[in-house]
């Protein structure tokens, strides 16, 4: 301490480098490990700050550790969604950053800070905060272990912290000029899905099979409301050789660029290879949006994109990695730079 | 699902039970262990939810794993503590958890949630928070690997989850009859200091020698101060024999009953025997408290208790475990229930 440059922050990437810059520890010399691999002989630090999940080797298998929090008015708004889903949705996005690292979930660690007056009210947030857990623990076939309860003054924020475990952990940091961009599933669906929420203004209880009438057919709107409010991730096929790999979350382009960042390379996207859903392009065309926006800008997919040198059959390859610059080619072919966009907290 | 009792909850504690209840999953016949252990071969749950940490069997050494969350406005008041002293408190209180288990702290994953117009402020909580962060990931040689930083509409809130790895976990469930019972500090400094500060009503930048002058000797105000606001924890000796062991962070009465439910035992404690420091006594005098009362039901010491079948030099030994029953000991010889107090979130 005392040390350091002023902190001045300007988005969430800048607080984010400047803490895996002041927090990563240089290599032990003769230890070339963290001090407490050094002092204990306790399984060594692979991967910090900054990956999808951290990577701690012991021996056998790596063990992955996420953690993920999630504030009312920020994340979740109980004006639109169901507490069962805020649940729900907490181990799905942690659980995505397991399977991003190529791992396999098995344990969570759970807090939970809710103002007094909204623990005890019958039918209230906690009941259907824990039924939406507990659905997805089962989904995800994973335990919760421990936690911490605690009341609070403002709204509710929940956190969670998973456990994974994984053979050859897929980092963000190894796309290689020449491989294919892959993308696990259709791009635009959960922000398409959110402004159709903002649209109908109230929560839609999805998990209980409720439908709304607005003048769009509800085989349309359900998959997007349902991407949007409770999505089930999915984890990538495990044969895959992949290069670099990271969850969509904050949208392709902010993530696709953060990889690209991590790896040192550049990257070439094509408009028409972009997976949009025909629920979604109906969607967006009810809506006065444009499907490509809604698939680059949009947050909240939880796909994954992967690098791979090799062609991958079943997902779909949207462009590839090149020495460096990211760049788009659209619809009539013509290049220009990928727009800039996506979610990002302190920004604006 | 659907099948539990309709959720009423009176009490940290209640809630909590709820979840243990509900979250802990029977043994699975044959594999006898977790739906992950059984498969994919990962580390098998050995203690779940209820101690001071998880504890995961690996085969060497065991995985501890503790979250703690804390709130603005509950845990912390930004008019009573500077933001160095709450991320030094966050690292403080989760290490605690891991050396209550017996285990070494390792490493560290954080989330952060702050309002947007509080993280651009120069000089403000984030620099000073990380800074508190920093120094006590060093007193503890722990490394922090990931995290999570988003916004937050309300005020700040902050959590964190510590690994830690040890050889043979020590838990809250094993004492027995006949055991005595230790603890390895003084109890009620903490709360004593809480006091004080209430009565200075502003921060006290003890981190950087600040003083305070009112009609109380700073030599005495300043261990309670610090024990209050920027406790350093200590492990407890490592070749002890201890059948049961946690620490003391809502009160020694609220989580010696704890240590005896989950040990299905009964404990006598002496208020004579109570470790109480002569700056304690002192305070508590100009204060107007009953220096007992602070013992037994001011939380924070962040000590440890424990129980052993033999004598221990070097903790003070405050009681016995008996088969049933908490009982207390006064100074006069008098045998009564002990008082039930100490912290817990929505209660009252």
């Amino acid at each position: 301490m005392g040390n350091q440059k002023p902190l001045r922050i300007d988005g969430e990437l800048n607080l984010i480098d400047h803490i895996r810059q002041r927090f990563t520890k240089p290599p032990k010399g003769l230890f070339d490990g963290s001090a407490a691999e050094a002092l204990y002989g306790v399984p060594r630090l692979a991967i910090g700050i900054g990956d999808d999940a951290a990577v701690l080797r012991a021996g056998g298998k790596d063990i992955l550790l996420t953690t993920d929090a999630m504030v009312e008015g920020v994340h979740f708004d109980m004006t639109f969604a169901t507490p069962f889903q805020v649940g729900h949705k907490l181990v799905s996005v942690n659980v995505s950053d397991i399977y991003a690292m190529a791992g396999r979930p098995a344990y969570m660690l759970m807090t939970m800070s809710i103002p007094v007056d909204r623990v005890a009210e019958a039918g209230g947030f906690v009941a259907g905060f824990l039924d939406g857990v507990e659905t997805a623990l089962d989904t995800y076939a994973v335990e919760l272990i421990g936690g911490d309860i605690t009341s609070s003054k403002g709204g509710i924020s929940v956190s969670a912290t998973l456990v994974g475990f994984t053979e050859r952990p897929v980092l963000r940091s190894g796309a290689m000029a020449g491989d294919g961009i892959y993308v696990t599933g259709n791009l635009g669906d959960s922000a398409c899905g959110l402004h159709l929420l903002q649209r109908i203004n109230r929560p839609v209880a999805i998990e209980k099979e409720e439908t709304i009438n607005i003048p769009l057919a509800w085989r349309v709107m359900e998959p997007l409301l349902r991407r949007h409010l409770m999505p089930v991730v999915n984890a990538p096929m495990g044969n895959l050789r992949t290069n670099a790999m990271m969850d969509i979350s904050d949208g392709l382009s902010i993530d696709l660029r953060r990889l690209c960042t991590d790896s040192g390379v550049g990257a070439r996207v094509y408009e028409t290879s972009l997976p949009c859903s025909v629920e979604m392009i109906e969607a967006a065309a009810f809506l006065g949006l444009q499907p490509t926006m809604l698939a680059l800008c949009g947050g909240e997919d939880y796909q994954y994109l992967f690098t791979s040198p090799e062609p991958v059959s079943g997902y779909r390859c949207i462009g590839e990695i090149t020495e460096s610059g990211v760049v788009f080619i659209d619809a009539d072919n013509k290049q220009r730079e990928l727009i800039r966009c996506g979610y990002e907290h302190f920004k604006d």
